[in-house]
């Protein structure tokens, strides 16, 4: 099963400055070999359910290990059977619309 | 690694009415001895890492079974290494000192 | 217009426990005469949709008044035009379901 | 009060395909003057507190009146007193480490 993830993970106890552990992140989603897109409140991953989630489980293992105490994380997670959908697609789709509107 | 997390399943395609696959996805939770507590924008599930992902990846396997052709679900999901805390210990933390305030 | 809210205020640079500042914003939200649900990860809240968000701007104020340099919050969001429905309706109509399956 | 805003509005009742709201959410906020961008599972939306929420106000009041009679939003929001970051400054922080890394 295919999904889409929009995944925020924010660290607390470590203070206000947190690009370091997203930093952390995006590492391991790329080493995962999964398809992403970092943009101003998260990151969109693409890729088969069960590798998304053990990366996800990687990023709080790793951002724990950096020393952050506690992490509350926010996913957005879109799976669907009636057609294939990339990231790419999603947000041409809109851009198209809007751009002939 | 265990995690607190809020689900909240969407299934979109299938009209307004949705409370059958929010029923569905309530007894999956259940029949994977996890800890539930339902509210009116999604369920609080206690438990181990995997178990909990395990049972969030059959709560989309089986809605779309259901015959919703596309989901849109949002997890908040929180761990903390520096002590354990149950759901109830964190409702119990904020009445008690909204009592005494 | 309505709605019904789920509301998670995330503090950060203050520490591991934020507790008291989820009890500032109960607070508030209680003042404005909303109704509130405290669960596990976040608040219900319901109401007309101005002053709800009237609350929640109080809320980070409040919070960054408390000494929180920086809040990350979630909010899921809920209105509709074909009926009405409370909280109380929502979380009625799933325990009916799994009462009777 | 600055904001910066994770926006995902998900109309539910109008079949699979939301993009054609999208793209009504997406003039709403441009033609209110706040800096936005579009990705794969929501739109990052800069802006002044009350004219971020009044144009949400207003695209929930849009999407109703093109048909939908429910619709589910999620909503990413942080502020911060300690300093002023834009949505570029955000991703270029993390770009920034990336690359030295």
């Amino acid at each position: 099963m295919k999904v889409i993830v929009d995944l925020c993970v924010v660290p607390l106890g470590v203070g206000v400055s947190v690009s370091q552990y997203v930093v952390a992140c995006e590492k391991i989603l790329k080493e995962a070999g999964l398809k992403t897109q970092l943009h101003a409140y998260g990151t969109n991953v693409e890729g088969e359910w069960d590798m998304v989630f053990a990366a996800i489980k990687k990023c709080h293992e790793t951002v724990h290990a950096m020393g952050a105490p506690r992490i509350s994380t926010m996913i957005k997670l879109g799976t669907r059977t009636d057609r294939d959908q990339t990231m790419d697609d999603k947000v041409q789709s809109v851009r198209t619309k809007l751009a002939s509107a």
